[in-house]
């Protein structure tokens, strides 16, 4: 027998929670069984979800509650992660205070998920970087500018030397910059900087529009040049992500934007957490780098669950590829050696502000960016390091070293 | 100009909210705004999205809030669900104790979204029930169950008498009951009740699987004689369940499945409002019925946030057609008069433990609440209606009367 499990943190101020637990355990398979037949039993028993554990504890608040574990027969749902949520948290969403806190799929279950296509490896491979940080930034501002437009900023930050440059998740497909001239356009740009660089360099193009065009979308745009892809899962569907991740046609990274995350994750007694949303959840589906919001900059998430999402996204004891880690929000070039602290060499430092706000220009930001991450990785100060690094200088002075 | 609008409810113990509303509308939309130089704020001020309105109050636990509605130009974004949602709630779900109350679409954006194909009127001119409240059963259990065993509980729900009967949504497609098998099999068995009832069935099979095969499952469903579709929208994205309510092949109504809405509306300062998300959206979708859970029974939700999802289900300043409200879980005959006080007569009163556990078989269980259907239509109490009817007095003794 075959069972993927899920943990549940359940609040309640007077329950039994094991007999919660069983009452979840029968309703969400068989649906009742102690009043059938023995014999009916019998042929059921194979369907009968079954509880693993119950750990009952109090908040640091005084609140009840209870971690409770359920095993899921596979035998009952199909093998895609629609099936398992619905069978794991599709009514008992709703079924008072209670937050699904982790799933553990069956060898069975996970030999369906493909995963990444590239992770960790495979980005690292495409950029001729095999161990350093990787540095992403993004587009400053998106809405109502034109080609030429994106382009300009676009050559701005590659001329200081990120690996990678993704669009703003809330660039949709539009007449002034459509996904295949946008896609052809920053292609040219990345050439060009190349030249002056010599650092390859991966555009994420926001992939936006209906479901069942997104696969064509996809294609257009990698057809037009786009070395990436940048897509909201959570607004289309985890399997919309499983879809086009293992789709053998779509041969470049996926970048997963948290997108409506919010939505899910924060509420300490409703809801999905974290580490299985973006973490498990996106790696399972097949993102090759998972952005999330930092515990560092202006969309905090406290740091302990960062680090759950990173553990579930680089964690070596699962079949499928690593994911690449994106914390994101108010990065600037003083926090690197904490995020390297947090996070070790397999992190992407993405920034925003931090690289087009710097005194010197989106492109001195990136140089600025690059000097903290080798200073960080040589175990030098930034204070230091910045004495010969202008660009590095600039930043501290304008947003402070590590906080 | 054409915008479309969000309502947050945002709390803060100390935030200026109109400072934090401004910094919505500045940072969903073009960026930055203050330090674009002239000539760009002239080009840009069309995608600049703006404050409505900001209302601050304090909760009854004294919790300082605002009600923020912000105006995003529909020239941001394409014309579909997941663009609004990324660019109204994508990125700033993640940013404090911040829950997306609504969401008004403009005239344009509005005309994009079809809708219900059938609504309430369509529904009942396919059951010939120009009027009175309809009546849905759910099968009891369905895992593990071949095809015979579901037929019979099929009938035995049919003979009662009632106009819908839906497969559980954790019925996934499964060699034992393959979708457009179970579509034959139940069209049959309508059919046979059918010569006894004289009453139009719709039988909403459960659709399941993988996205991009969810409208080939759905036509061999249709094909095979499903009369109806059950789905779970927030397990696939609301797009989704758009794209199949629009296809002009999938001509049968189709009921949205709430599975997993509770990780989204139930926290008080995160997530979204129920009457947005199992209201609005469901509708606007083009949801046909719409499941959620009663405040009446085991899994509840409160009274007011019923009634606010009735109201955006059926409203009819709307151009979209209305979709059958279908408040569920707990419900039994002696709640009949309460569910009508609260509905009227466009709803679907919704039973499974209510009509199978009724002490005379599932079909005496629906004729329970027949009885107390018409009882209450016609103003009679269900204790009076009961003295000439067997199965509402057993109904009655078992789960009592009007709570």
């Amino acid at each position: 027998m075959s069972y993927c499990t899920a943990t549940y943190r359940i609040h309640d101020a007077k329950a039994d929670f094991q007999r919660k637990a069983e009452s979840i355990a029968v309703g969400m398979t068989v649906g009742s069984w102690t009043e059938l037949p023995q014999l009916q039993q019998e042929s059921m028993r194979k369907h009968l979800g079954h509880v693993v554990s119950v750990k009952e504890a109090e908040s640091a608040a005084g609140k009840r509650y209870a971690d409770v574990t359920i095993a899921y027969p596979d035998l009952n749902f199909s093998r895609d992660l629609p099936a398992l949520l619905i069978t794991a948290f599709g009514k008992i969403s709703m079924d008072g205070q209670i937050k699904l806190l982790d799933l553990d799929f069956s060898e069975n279950f996970l030999s369906h998920m493909p995963g990444p296509k590239f992770g960790i490896e495979g980005i690292r491979s495409l950029l001729h970087a095999p161990k350093r940080p990787l540095l992403m930034s993004i587009f400053k501002s998106v809405v109502g500018y034109d080609l030429e437009g994106l382009k300009q900023q676009f050559l701005a930050q590659a001329l200081g030397g990120v690996d990678l440059i993704k669009d703003d998740e809330i660039l949709f497909d539009n007449p002034l910059t459509p996904i295949e001239r946008r896609a052809e356009i920053c292609r040219q740009a990345a050439e060009e900087a190349e030249q002056t660089t010599g650092k390859k360099l991966l555009y994420a193009v926001n992939l936006t529009g209906r479901t069942s065009e997104l696969r064509k979308e996809a294609l257009k745009a990698i057809d037009a040049g786009a070395s990436a892809l940048l897509f909201s899962p959570l607004a289309y569907g985890l399997d919309v992500l499983q879809e086009l991740s293992s789709d053998s046609d779509i041969h470049v990274p996926i970048a997963a934007h948290p997108s409506l995350a919010g939505a899910l994750y924060p509420a300490p007694n409703y809801g999905i957490a974290a580490s299985l949303l973006l973490g498990k959840l996106m790696r399972s589906a097949g993102a090759d780098l998972v952005l999330f919001p930092s515990p560092y900059g202006s969309v905090v998430m406290p740091r302990e669950e960062n680090l759950a999402i990173r553990d579930e996204l680089v964690r070596k004891d699962s079949p499928l590829r690593t994911s690449f880690p994106v914390p994101s929000a108010g990065i600037h070039p003083g926090l690197t050696p904490r995020i390297l602290a947090d996070f070790g060499q397999d992190v992407v430092v993405n920034a925003g502000g931090g690289i087009h706000g710097h005194p010197g220009g989106a492109a001195a930001g990136g140089r600025a960016f690059q000097q903290a991450i080798e200073a960080s990785l040589a175990g030098q100060s930034l204070e230091e390091a910045a004495e010969h690094h202008a660009e590095l200088k600039a930043a501290l002075q304008l947003w402070g070293g590590q906080r």
